[in-house]
């Protein structure tokens, strides 16, 4: 581990963080919300931390992968420290492990809030806790389409993005040429859903900010009920939409985009990952339906497939209570949350593509008991998966429920009950936003105690890096020459 | 396969299980209890059946492998119904559907019960649902130690019984071998328990009853307050002692039997077994004395390490009600469903060499992150583990997990509370008893809607016989020539 370099790379994360720092600029100027101040602070200490990290940390290698590791981990630690400085200093969340739960919360796309009432903050902060999703969002599609898969990571070299143009051999010229496609599908995505958000009335403000969280699979909403605030059938159906986009593999947009639209649904787990939104929705409208929930149809699909879509693509908008519903209902959701969006998505939990390689495996050890001596592969998109590929894959899945266990385990013990303990951590670990019991759609997490709340930080963290990029730095030969 | 010869063994096994219903009549005529008719009646009715079976049903045909999976299946299925009949033809039981609920619970060894006052059933009926386990508990020894390993289900090829003396490649030889050392193994536990439970003052008839629930780690007791009724804390011991030892592979006492002593700790499986076993008292401890629960250290211990042992090795005894703990403790027990006893025990759950293999696994995952080139192979015990071995250990482990979230989500729909379905759900998959919430252990299953009995049967079938084994015979080219 060259950790010089590492620190030199951090550096100048934070110096492009102290830029990002200066965008709510505008926000507090015109609603004259006065918390300018707290950002310019912010940015000054974002700055000087970087410019210090930057200018004294020289290195003359190369990122290697290992350096991968450690900058993709430290990177997003730092950033939900250093951008947790404009809710502390402005006193907007005047505790630390809130003000780093909120951040943390936003730069992994989670949506989880400790924040009791939205609506009274400045406006200039709920732009920046906006826009900390979106930046998280970024850096998820690169993560996942270009860094993971060259780190190894879960099995993620199945889902490298195959972007046309020159690649070469080296870390750095392939990540950029993949970033720079992807983020423009991302920010045209962005652009379009504010616009029609505002044609169904919402405020440019509210507009942007819900399309930034709807993009980044966030769930942070300016208002305190969510999208429910709104109540409009036009604005739910935007939102659905962006949503389910929001859970596809960003590089099957970018084929879209260059005219290649019939690629986009010969995509195995783009059809599964659609497959299971119908059916949950099905399932959840006739469990709905049959509990005197919703009567008319129209409705039971409006509140039913928002539900669904917000809690696969892992987004946690709400627009109903779905503790209310029947409990099968709150268990399909619970179910979804654990799978999460595609690969090379925004979207957290385990990932469609992983789910529906598991259940192929399983098939397939069934099916060897019966024909011993058949080979049989497991197949994706008709081309076999590498074994390699596929052992990662049931790594990750032990780790994943591992990971989940362990939590619940620590959260419960903090002092949750059992469905809050539970829920808390799958909404965190799988980057959803809210859970169930007191953390519930309609809840916030301001009443987690401290434990529980710093061990919901670290699921955040693992979960949005899936799980490997973390764990490799516990272990000691990671820090070997 | 061979559906006659199937029929045919299906045959013997009835004309065994009319010998076995003979054996509750002592204690019937004994107790001068009335039922005794429907014993007779019953063992008529099996023997009529089973006499028809074998006797028309010939076939010159050796038994091979795929008739292995219908005969393991079907039989206990058979075994489920035909042994329910006395409990419906005394009256007893009347409903047909609880009847086989109590019946399957006690051949997979499993202990839920549907009964809500246990003392007022006739004497001679508890001891058959003692029986019940009992040889249930037989079936399973031979069927982890000797049946399923040569299917290949499961990897549990890893844990086949090296029993000396002669082996034919055969399947019949080798399992009567293995059987019969095995099973003297059984007998002798047994009758070393009834006899030192005598010693703590509990009746000939209750001590039997109870050896057999604790050896087969079943859970059934002949008391309301199971053994909670007893107050008696060398009881208590004397049952912590043996279902810690039911919980163990039955192969590692067959040594331990012929003296070779040393071989039992150098089992890794044991050793980590005991260990969690030593770990979650530790902690379970630990959480009752902080919250008052007990302020004593014996009484803290004895409680606690009751609790910790009866569910880890899915037996269900209970002597104190772990729904007033902690949550953070029931969580834990909770944990401890999932892991389960043994492989080679008559214990359920995944088993602790499965969930050590597992862990293994990701460990060796996160590895290959930073040493790619590195080769690192997952040992259990300083061997090294087939590749084949551990994906049918991670396969399993994803049909498990997959089958406790379908089993959940159908008894959640048949309208149970979450916590109740998903700990019904384990409790019978893991075949532990009792549960949580409405089926806690103080409760019952009695109240459970029909649709979740059915599907809680059918979940305790599908844990108790590795999952694969039943679900071969789900996949149409099973029963193709």
């Amino acid at each position: 581990m060259n950790l010089i370099l590492t620190l030199r790379i951090l550096g100048a994360l934070l110096l492009f963080l102290a830029a990002t720092l200066l965008a709510p600029l505008p926000f507090s100027f015109y609603y004259a919300d006065g918390v300018w101040s707290a950002f310019v602070l912010s940015a000054v200490i974002c700055s000087a931390a970087g410019g210090l990290l930057f200018a004294f940390c020289k290195s003359p290698k190369e990122l290697s992968l290992r350096e991968g590791f450690a900058v993709v981990t430290f990177g997003w630690t730092v950033f939900a420290v250093f951008g947790a400085l404009p809710y502390l200093i402005s006193g907007a969340i005047p505790s630390p492990l809130n003000a780093i739960f909120e951040t943390m919360s936003g730069f992994t796309t989670t949506g989880s809030t400790i924040l009791t009432d939205i609506e009274s903050m400045p406006p200039s902060l709920l732009f920046w806790r906006s826009l900390t999703h979106w930046l998280g969002g970024m850096g998820i599609i690169v993560l996942s389409l270009a860094i993971l898969p060259m780190l190894g990571v879960g099995g993620m070299q199945l889902f490298k993005a195959e972007v046309p143009g020159p690649t070469a051999d080296r870390l750095k010229p392939r990540i950029q040429d993949t970033a720079k496609m992807l983020w423009g599908v991302y920010f045209l995505l962005t652009m379009v859903e504010t616009v029609m958000l505002m044609l169904g009335g919402m405020s440019f403000f509210d507009a942007l900010c819900h399309s930034f969280a709807t993009l980044a699979t966030g769930g942070f909403s300016t208002k305190n009920a969510s999208i429910a605030a709104y109540d409009s059938s036009y604005i739910d159906t935007v939102i659905t939409f962006f949503m389910i986009l929001a859970g596809v593999n960003f590089a099957l947009h970018f084929q879209v985009l260059r005219g290649r639209a019939k690629d986009f649904f010969r995509s195995e787990e783009l059809r599964v990952y659609l497959g299971l939104i119908f059916a949950a929705t099905l399932m959840v409208m006739i469990f709905n339906w049959s509990g005197n929930i919703y009567s008319a149809f129209g409705e039971n699909l409006r509140f039913s497939i928002f539900q669904v879509s917000s809690i696969m693509t892992t987004t946690g908008f709400g627009t109903a209570d779905f503790e209310l519903w029947p409990v099968v209902t709150q268990y399909i959701l619970v179910l979804l949350m654990f799978v999460g969006g595609c690969a090379g998505s925004t979207g957290g939990g385990m990932k469609v593509a992983r789910i529906l390689l598991l259940f192929k495996h399983a098939q397939v050890q069934v099916f060897r008991l019966i024909h011993p001596r058949a080979i049989r592969l497991v197949k994706l998109g008709n081309r076999p998966v590498d074994k390699e590929v596929l052992q990662a894959i049931l790594g990750f899945f032990a780790l994943f429920i591992g990971v989940f266990v362990l939590g619940s385990l620590l959260v419960a013990a903090s002092g949750m009950d059992l469905v809050s303990a539970g829920s808390a951590v799958i909404a965190c670990l799988a980057n959803i936003g809210p859970g169930l019991g007191s953390v519930g759609p309609t809840d916030h997490f301001a009443h987690v105690p401290a434990f529980g709340k710093s061990v919901l930080i670290f699921c955040m963290l693992m979960g949005r890096l899936e799980l490997f990029t973390v764990l490799v730095l516990f272990f000691p030969s990671f820090w070997r020459k």
